[in-house]
């Protein structure tokens, strides 16, 4: 590094993204430091030649960015700004990377604390699931000033494959992203519905699979989900609570713009039942147990929770 | 053709896809007649080297097969078995392949009337668009005996690229259709509802286009009709009534099987305001005009009809 410092980063939020965010900014060889209130998250940056944080604080002292890939707006506003905030440890300039899925609203507030401590802020929700986070392969929906695109291109290069740059205002990002999980939430719902309602009227479901993949009612979804429910398979990749979540988000959009969400207002309560079921932390899936549960149809290899 | 005659096939209802259709089979050798009650369709016909007929009966008149492209199981049954039906003319143990989409009810319905009749019956509904069709290159969901799929085999080898074989009994094509018409009509409404919402959150939507289309929101009908709202393009390529009509028959199967249908019925309310709108026969993106007529979002190009 010959008289070239390296660019020091802080990873807070070592789950399955931010872990595979930090792996690939170390293997990057950038200076990563990573905290999560889980230690055998910490240690697992370590051992792939990342440096173990034992407080956020100690994630963010000095760093020129800060990646924030905690779980919604509320934790990463607590994690800057709260009472053990730590945005103010940081080197003055430096960039955040606010990586949680949230409603634009809170995207644009929390980049006006940012701004008001003289740092940069990059509205970058992700999108590409564990897998892709571990090779550096994410996408990423951006948006913010130059200034904190520029400061934050090290960091893209290193965990991102595809950088799409929305524009110049915070918010931005998050309205992609939620659009993104509206449509990616609808999906989910509709195919548990479909493969249901296919094992109601007795139809093969492996058959269905292939004749769908294959004609113009699939979806990513579909093709990615529908293997979970032929294989009897519920364990999280991608859990019920996180559409909860998100569509509830979207669903509070839609009425802060007055704007009608009928479709993605019915698979929001399409969730809501199957956590009400008790299998909110299943993979999300499990839509087409809840279905089955309700109306008596056996799925392969799934003996319904009620 | 020394010595062996070459087949006769009948198609009755020359649409964009009986046309296509017919056209494939009188290019693969098959002696074609076909009839619609257009006829400017039957002159297309013969002018891509099938037999203009004149009536529905001059069509059936001792056929080995005959294809029925109508629009729905009414239609299929008056053509088949109603009044003047042309059943009772085919070449005994001839093959009717009815490519309508329709109920497994209906479908199952026209076999027993075959089969009284000693014809054989293919369940046969059709997927791919017009283009395929005129390619010969559809895909057939298919269901019925194995002596009517031997009958029909060379149909089926100029009219597709592919057959699912989905079983002995007539009406399991038709349930197959109707799971993959689910699906499609959930999409294209979801679709829709994303592209107008983001229109209303102030999104650019060619940039989102290409943001969903990587993602993990894409669906097929996304992804195809996606540049009808971009270009502000109603033109039917599939009418809206298409799915008023097919997703009212999902909703009758749900009905019947005493199965919630949540997220395709509240699809068929939103293909149902915008037909309500005036648009039952523009293209079916055009649910994304009633969307945004309803919330005053302008989309590109679109001058709202109401």
């Amino acid at each position: 590094m010959a008289g070239i410092e390296a660019m020091k980063v802080g990873v807070i939020g070592l789950g399955s993204m931010g872990l595979g965010i930090a792996c690939s900014l170390a293997g990057a060889g950038l200076v990563t430091k990573g905290y999560d209130i889980n230690p055998e998250a910490v240690r697992k940056l370590s051992q792939a030649g990342g440096l173990p944080a034992d407080s956020a604080a100690d994630a963010a002292h000095e760093v020129d960015a800060l990646v924030v890939v905690v779980v919604n707006a509320a934790q990463t506003e607590a994690t800057l700004f709260g009472e053990a905030g730590v945005a103010s440890l940081l080197k003055p300039g430096a960039v955040i990377l606010s990586c949680a899925t949230m409603s634009p609203h809170n995207a644009k507030q929390l980049a006006r604390s940012a701004e008001a401590l003289g740092l940069l802020y990059l509205d970058a929700p992700i999108s590409g699931g564990a897998a892709k986070a571990a090779q550096g392969q994410l996408t990423v929906m951006a948006s913010g000033a130059p200034a904190a695109f520029a400061r934050a291109q090290p960091v893209l290069d290193a965990m991102a494959a595809t950088v799409h740059r929305l524009g110049d205002e915070p918010g931005l990002g998050a309205s992609y992203k939620m659009i993104n999980q509206l449509l990616a939430g609808v999906h989910i719902a509709a195919a548990c519905e479909a493969m249901t309602f296919a094992a109601r009227l007795g139809l093969d479901l492996p058959t269905l699979y292939k004749v769908i993949t294959g004609s113009a009612g699939n979806s990513w979804m579909f093709e990615n989900r529908g293997p979970h429910i032929l294989d009897g398979d519920y364990a999280p990749r991608s859990a019920v609570d996180i559409f909860t979540k998100d569509l509830g988000i979207v669903s509070d959009m839609g009425r802060q713009e007055k704007f009608p969400l009928q479709l993605s207002t019915s698979a929001l309560q399409m969730f809501i039942a199957t956590a009400a079921a008790g299998m909110g932390r299943d993979d999300d899936a499990s839509v087409a147990r809840m279905l089955a549960g309700l109306t008596g149809v056996t799925l392969p290899g799934s003996t319904n929770k009620d």
